[in-house]
């Protein structure tokens, strides 16, 4: 079973929004053997909605329409399918009682317009909504089902797995698809394609997808197979050898962020690590402690900006900077061991850079990034150039500074 | 004249990945007066994409296609166009010298893949790629434009801005829409519509949409004209209105970010910056440090997630901290004012609260905040509850501190 998403809503249709629902409705589908062929966004304008419908259900076998189920004038999802496939709305008495009710519950008024969300298309279940008033709405026509949810993501979400999964289980094949993503640190796209493009071309299923993020390289599997354990085995044929040609570049195949690999290694080695940040900016402490629980691991860090706040808080000798300039490495390994020593952490990271666009010199061009890496032995610094903008440049340099760590706390 | 864009490629059809060019393209075509009416993504597999541009063909006087013009066989765009408009493909002379010709400039030998490259349908234009090998194609077919453009957002951005745009402008109505968006912090949405309600309500022209993000309300205008003067009047007469209505809590007019608009008012007094942050864990840093240039105000900062560095790095009394706990009002004091003076900056910020998940208490639960802000005369603390996540906290938190520096430095 094939599936088209169709997202409502004239916001889809601007340069400011982006319909991020179809993601999760993708992930999910995906689980059950669905594949979703088609996906369109159209505005709050019924004539191209109904077009779009009109369109899906000569395509496609489910169809799933998120948003334009609210209150107001503008939202007409339920009207135009129920012209398009010639099923009139009635007035559902359950879903005006709960309506009711839940403004009575928060002491409102109910503005008479509430009502519209009681409409159901003739011969139509409803969904119950949990988390807002607009119900869903799951009717089949034609062999075709069809599928409305409320545009809010956590009101979609909610439902969809509450209720529209298991409904959707009973109609989808016994096929499943399963996927799995290995993501890949320091070997480039192409480096990772000609390690294992020879192990992959030989395999029609699972398929295989490199993509290329912002200091990772993702190397998505997909399996379609009669249940989920076979679409596993498939998954670990192919999966172990890629594995293998990659080998300590992999740093995740369960979806975990690099982040996230590094605090579980400082957790279980039961060390501590401390920052201090030039060019990030703050970059690498904020990545770190997105974790819950990064208090166990993560003692703090310094933003050393200014060279006199390098030499505060970090520690850095002053003459250093002034012999070598603030971006060099003895700076790095400087803010390295005199973070680390202030914490009391068992590791200390420094990073110095420049991330443009402007401050760059021909011999200290921009992108150029030193980061030192220490504990109570010793002091690693490498030196790196980074290309692209200063987004780019940061995200590179606390993606690197990541790796090093993970590198060292794996040893 | 309306528009329709099409985006192919089968990694768009899965969870990890969302077309994000048609972002860029709605801004330019906007420009031109011209609306998207439909989006539609396909994957690389021939039959859904003639279909999907099959129904394009009935319904819009405009068709975009981005990506699948690469070299290898999971590109199909060109070719599919090509069969559906019964318009053959010819080998263009100019396109093959020009590919050749990069890879015996990089010194590699091209694969033969490439040539198809070089495949143009018959009576169509080819449009030069500086970024990359594969052209982009503008046809007209029955008084429909189709344009094929790269999938790569560099190589479709400088194509489009330095081809297709001029090539649109010949053909696009004399009407252009101008836009403009108001960034709104401290007020809810709900207050927001309350107070500019009657003042939009009465316009067909501008139209008016109401958007909430974490952290702000924006407010979107955009007006359709015969002009950009004529448009920008129109943005004016309303715009000023609800301007005056929202007063200081606008904070941005022109797209610039709550953390641009302090560096500019910071740079404009002449005042420098400095932080120290606990539950925000570098998000405030970094979000400052975005800013090209923001050595000019910001001194640094530290990211105090232990006591230990609470006292020994931000100069928190420890017995303060015993006595009222890490999450304090006093402590936020104690932050703001020990990082100002250890940093010599004009202002200093202290930022301690409960991100959660865990760690929340009755009497201190999840999304307790308290933000100090000091300069040399005094200190202001301020106490919050920010509901959601811990990414939403930790944004909230990091949005609402930015907040103060603005009120404050605008004084």
């Amino acid at each position: 079973m094939d599936a088209e998403i169709i997202a409502v809503g004239s916001e889809l249709l601007t340069p400011f929004r982006l319909d991020t629902n179809s993601l999760f409705l993708t992930s999910k589908l995906n689980s059950l053997g669905i594949e979703v062929r088609f996906k369109t966004v159209v505005g709050d304008d019924p004539v191209p909605l109904a077009e779009a419908f009109g369109t899906a259900l000569k395509r496609s076998r489910l169809i799933i329409l998120t948003g334009g189920l609210g209150p107001t004038e503008d939202d007409r999802t339920r009207e135009v399918v129920s012209e398009v496939l010639g099923r009139p709305l009635h007035e559902n008495e359950e879903i005006r009682a709960r309506i009711e009710k839940r403004y009575k519950r928060l002491n409102r008024e109910m503005p008479p317009n509430n009502l519209r969300q009681a409409l159901v298309p003739e011969g139509a279940d409803w969904l119950e909504n949990n988390n807002g008033t607009a119900p869903g709405i799951w009717m089949e026509h034609d062999g075709i089902i069809i599928l409305l949810l409320p545009g809010p993501p956590w009101e979609l979400e909610a439902m969809f797995d509450s209720l529209g999964m298991a409904r959707l289980a009973c109609v989808a094949g016994n096929e499943r698809i399963r996927s799995r993503v290995y993501k890949v640190v320091g070997l480039p796209e192409s480096e990772v394609d000609h390690r294992i493009a020879p192990l992959y071309r030989p395999y029609q299923n699972p398929t295989t997808t490199i993509l290329a993020c912002p200091g990772a390289i993702e190397v998505h599997l997909r399996a379609r197979a009669a249940s989920e354990s076979e679409g596993d085995a498939l998954l670990d044929d192919l999966g172990d050898k890629i594995e293998m040609a990659l080998g300590d570049h992999v740093f995740s195949a369960r979806g975990e962020s690099l982040e996230e690999v590094v605090g579980i290694y400082l957790v279980m080695k039961q060390q501590t690590l401390a920052v201090a940040e030039s060019c990030t900016g703050g970059l690498l402490s904020e990545r770190l402690t997105r974790i819950p629980g990064s208090s166990d691991f993560f003692l703090g860090g310094v933003v050393c900006y200014s060279n006199k706040l390098k030499t505060k808080l970090a520690g850095v000798p002053a003459d250093w900077i002034e012999q070598h300039g603030a971006v060099s490495g003895v700076v790095a390994q400087a803010m390295s061991e005199g973070i680390r020593k202030r914490a009391g952490a068992s590791l200390g990271v420094g990073v110095t850079g420049i991330a443009g666009p402007g401050g760059g010199l021909v011999e200290k061009p921009v992108g150029l990034v030193f980061i030192g890496l220490s504990d109570s032995r010793s002091t690693t610094v490498r030196q790196f150039q980074f290309p692209g903008t200063r987004e780019r440049i940061r995200q590179w340099a606390s993606q690197m500074a990541l790796e090093m760590i993970r590198r060292k706390v794996r040893e």
